[in-house]
């Protein structure tokens, strides 16, 4: 696979906010030339499709900003720092939905994006749910909303549902 | 849905590259507290799961500097500026893999990582191929590879095929 393989030369680090840190890396290409790579690092993800003890799907409809629409989706956030996938489902369900699960399974791990960075999600299924509280982060407003199988399938096919995450997980998960 | 909606009071171009553009946009939340949104503005994309006369599955190999790891995908690659899907299904596709599809159909657009990025992929089907030359862009690298959708199964389920968009365009199109 050498014959595919880019070579960092040098990296700088273009942007570091509170969320995203940019890099414009100088890499050699496989036929020896130099070109630039743009990319950013993220400490990866986890999302869940909770499924309640009637067999009903939870998800969450927030505004997301980059894309200017309130979207509709499964849970999901990012990992805290050591943090493990399996820990983090629990606190971000917990956290955006305000339900907490006896039991997890994993689905997937995902490349959402290679083209431009190296984030991963973690896609899990979540069952024998109990009601606690929900408490998103200060900056985080959003809908708790439960939906049958039947209406989770008709909104994927009318585009409703149109975060490629939530979809793939509700797919895995036989939705 | 006033209650979730986040209002722009000024936004920052904080990078600009040759790929990404990143902005760091001052907001008011729904409480009426400011509160930043880091994210890239994207010109959309397509992803195309293309199907050979005899029923299998063509995908690319290539490095994704951001991973760190040489990928299998479907083919994929960003709009030109005002160019619509559809033609860009078709550029792409014959580009990547040297593959002429005669017929396409839209499976999905869908939103890759909301959280951080405007991007759209459109995700389609291509059949009725027929094979011309492949012509990638200068930096790019890849290897063109013919698989049965059983194989295209079995590389899904053991995490061999990695990509978001990949999957799900697979999925959708019922393999």
């Amino acid at each position: 696979m050498n014959h595919l393989i880019e070579k960092k030369l040098a990296s700088e680090k273009v942007f570091e906010g509170n969320l995203l840190t940019v890099y414009c890396d100088k890499i050699q290409l496989p036929n020896g030339k130099e070109a630039s790579r743009e990319f950013i690092r993220h400490p990866g993800a986890i999302a869940v499709v909770p499924i309640t003890n009637d067999g009903k799907i939870v998800l969450v409809r927030q505004y997301r900003y980059p894309t200017g629409k309130i979207m509709l989706e499964i849970p999901a956030g990012k990992l805290d720092k050591g943090e493990l996938p399996d820990d983090c489902v629990l606190r971000e369900l917990e956290e955006e939905t305000g339900y907490v699960a006896q039991r997890i399974r994993k689905l997937s791990s995902i490349y959402t994006t290679p083209g431009f960075t190296d984030e991963v999600i973690h896609l899990y299924l979540a069952d024998q749910l109990t009601l606690a509280k929900q408490c998103p982060d200060e900056d985080e407003f959003l809908d708790v909303e439960v939906y049958t199988k039947e209406e989770i399938k008709d909104m994927i096919a009318k585009g409703i549902i149109n975060d490629g995450k939530s979809m793939l997980a509700l797919l895995l998960a036989g939705i």
